[in-house]
């Protein structure tokens, strides 16, 4: 939980640097909301017995329920971040951050504005908290869905195979292009030329260039789809090298994310080093988003849209990276322990925890009313607290404290009237 | 959410500085876990569908999982806060705080320690918490379950009726003697002598006079039960003089709180105030908690016990009296807005926006290419951001920024070099 606070704290900053603000939606949804919003991956989600009144399910992702709350209380403008657990029905793989209790931490601009100013301010927002949480290298990927369609249609694939094909693409991660294509040819059944075409572009990557010779490429040139999705990962990364976050953001044709909701841009963070232990490897994408402009209107009764366009960063994957990588963590922030050179001190050491506490300090005793001055030291070092402020009777005659650094084992007589700034100045570092 | 994030601060730094850490357990627990736990309200607990594997509900309170996790992980010595949602199919009532999904906020001292030194530090804090979130003046009210036990037996109730009438005594609160007396004798059988003798006693209130007085008393004095109560309120009166909470808290006879599984000393924090709006009147307790040393042995396959003390906030009710009181709240924390004064300014926008949240400055820009400078201002009056920074084409020309106080309207030219030192200071009162 020490890790997750501090994750947690610089990502909630950044959001908040951003102008962002949070909302909460509730745990469970209407079992009906959640129906066929998640293709086949419905089977995962966790309903809640008929105990009377509605049929109720929980949360699969962040998402839906973020669209189903703006359809529902007529929201046309929200720039929001939302850090919440989600529910899935699936087989836990600890290693690689997979729990059926999970958070998802979402970031999401909704409402009608110019092109690819929201969608490069989420770019940016990954580029300022992969650094910030200093996981290594990493690599933003970008695509665009009407570019994939538009790939797909002018390579020969049958408008009723756009989705399958796709998700055979998103394979390309974990699988060599061979496999790829065999899985398209001998398992789907699309031609072997067709495939061959789509191998050509998805070894393609690159960045406003590559978006500039594709605008001029004879084949892609033919889907108006293709050219429109082209044009805005141009002005895409123009934004993105104002931002001054070019060095991370590749435009890579083989990025292909799975759910159905998205409609225009989408992108996917990846660490791109080895890998600080063996089975960071596994980590895989850290963060994955995309523009999503139909899924509100799914829940409004007139069908009214509201353009979306998030980010949702794989904060349990940051976990099992950063608890991998982290030293032995302090879970407490104490900063000094009231203690006793001897018997019976227990008034006096509650008194001077009282006036630390009033001031602000955390500050710590133990629950016996003569504990050894030993424990009470051990406890200091196991526990990581930096200061002992040790009463003994000769301080008291003195009205002193002796104020103790763990570390260094220096004592200093300090006055009770200069303790709390002593203190104060000493743990501020 | 921002009211809300401004009581968790407030109570989770309390936490902090008495040494706490946090855990986090799952939403679910086994069902059986929970069987048991709860005695009547049991049929407020949701379960989830059987869709195979374990038999799943959702958590009731963090007591119960917290009682669990201890003994799983052989947990014998901690002090933890835990704040998190839990659920009960109980009919809302929101002016009253009252959800099916609501935040308990819990602190326990969980150890086998000196009495009353842990049990004295949990009123501490609830003295603390309730002084800075500033609800107006409070009462902590204080009792021991022994103490109940104990007049219960030498007013004559019988054993088995210990509990029913404990639960009757518990209604004090809201309704007058005469009727829980009437609800003692007509509805539950105790004789009219015994209901009029608990009747005595549960009109007392007072400090540790009143402990030293009942010592004393000689019918109180025959159960030893009632002695080792009084003699730790006592003791416990000792600690709060050190601690300097004792102008708020009364040891009062009629306390009586409903749970089970409290063994010992037993406090409930109430508002005193007439209340701001008259809905708060029914707000009642904002604070509660006690002792229950046979929680966690339950949990155990040897049945080893963890004594533990805790106290839980009331934070629902504490968010709706703050709503209540509430003056228009931001919901967002944007220091400054980038807005242009011309047409075709939206790359000079992008860069300085660029600057400020690579400098840690929370700002803010319109998704257009040419938003017009009438609604940027209007978009800072309506969502409370104090300052605009106004580039123009004169400003670009002489290296400055015009930035705007929103709420005087005075204007300044601030050369870029100098902005974001100028925007720090502005904001950081």
């Amino acid at each position: 939980m020490a890790i997750r606070e501090k994750v947690f704290n610089t990502i909630v900053s950044c959001f908040k640097r951003h102008g962002a603000e949070t909302i909460d939606t509730p745990v469970f949804e209407l079992k009906e909301t959640l129906t066929g919003k998640y293709g086949e991956d419905s089977k995962l989600i966790y309903d809640l017995k008929d105990q009377g009144g509605e049929l109720l399910s929980l949360r699969y992702d962040l998402t839906v329920p973020f669209a189903r709350y703006l359809a529902m209380n007529k929201i046309t403008n929200i720039k929001r971040y939302h850090i919440a657990k989600v529910y899935r029905r699936d087989n836990p793989a600890m290693t690689r951050g997979r729990y059926r209790e999970f958070y998802q931490c979402d970031f999401d601009i909704a409402g009608q504005y110019d092109a690819m100013i929201p969608d490069a301010e989420c770019l940016k927002i990954v580029h300022e908290i992969l650094s910030e949480l200093d996981l290594g290298d990493f690599r933003i990927k970008v695509n665009d869905r009407r570019i994939l369609d538009g790939m797909f249609a002018v390579c020969g694939v049958p408008d009723n195979m756009f989705r399958t094909i796709c998700s055979t693409v998103d394979k390309l991660d974990k699988l060599p292009w061979e496999a790829v294509k065999n899985e398209m040819v001998n398992e789907k059944g699309l031609s072997e030329e067709a495939a061959d075409q789509i191998g050509v572009y998805v070894g393609m990557q690159g960045g406003m260039d590559l978006a500039e010779r594709l605008l001029q490429d004879q084949k892609m040139c033919q889907s108006t789809q293709a050219c429109a999705g082209l044009t805005d990962i141009k002005l895409l990364f123009s934004y993105l090298q104002l931002f001054q976050v070019t060095d991370k953001v590749v435009f890579d044709l083989s990025l292909a994310r799975g759910l159905d909701y998205y409609t225009g841009i989408i992108y996917e963070a990846i660490l791109t080093q080895a890998g600080v232990a063996p089975e960071c490897v596994t980590v895989g994408s850290v963060a994955g988003g995309g523009r999503y402009d139909g899924l509100v209107g799914m829940f409004d009764p007139k069908g009214r849209k509201v353009p979306c366009v998030g980010v949702s960063i794989g904060i349990e994957r940051i976990f099992s990276i950063m608890e991998q990588k982290a030293e032995k963590i302090r879970t407490t922030e104490v900063q000094v322990m009231v203690a006793a050179a001897q018997k019976n001190l227990l008034e006096e050491r509650l008194r001077l925890i009282t006036e630390l506490w009033n001031a602000g300090i955390k500050a710590e005793l133990m629950y016996k009313k003569s504990p050894k001055l030993l424990s009470q030291l051990q406890h200091c070092e196991e526990s990581g607290i930096p200061l002992v402020a040790i009463l003994g009777e000769q301080e008291l005659k003195n009205g002193v404290v002796k104020l103790r650094n763990v570390a260094t084992r220096d004592e200093v007589d300090i006055s009770r009237a200069d303790l709390i700034a002593e203190i104060k100045k000493r743990t501020s570092a």
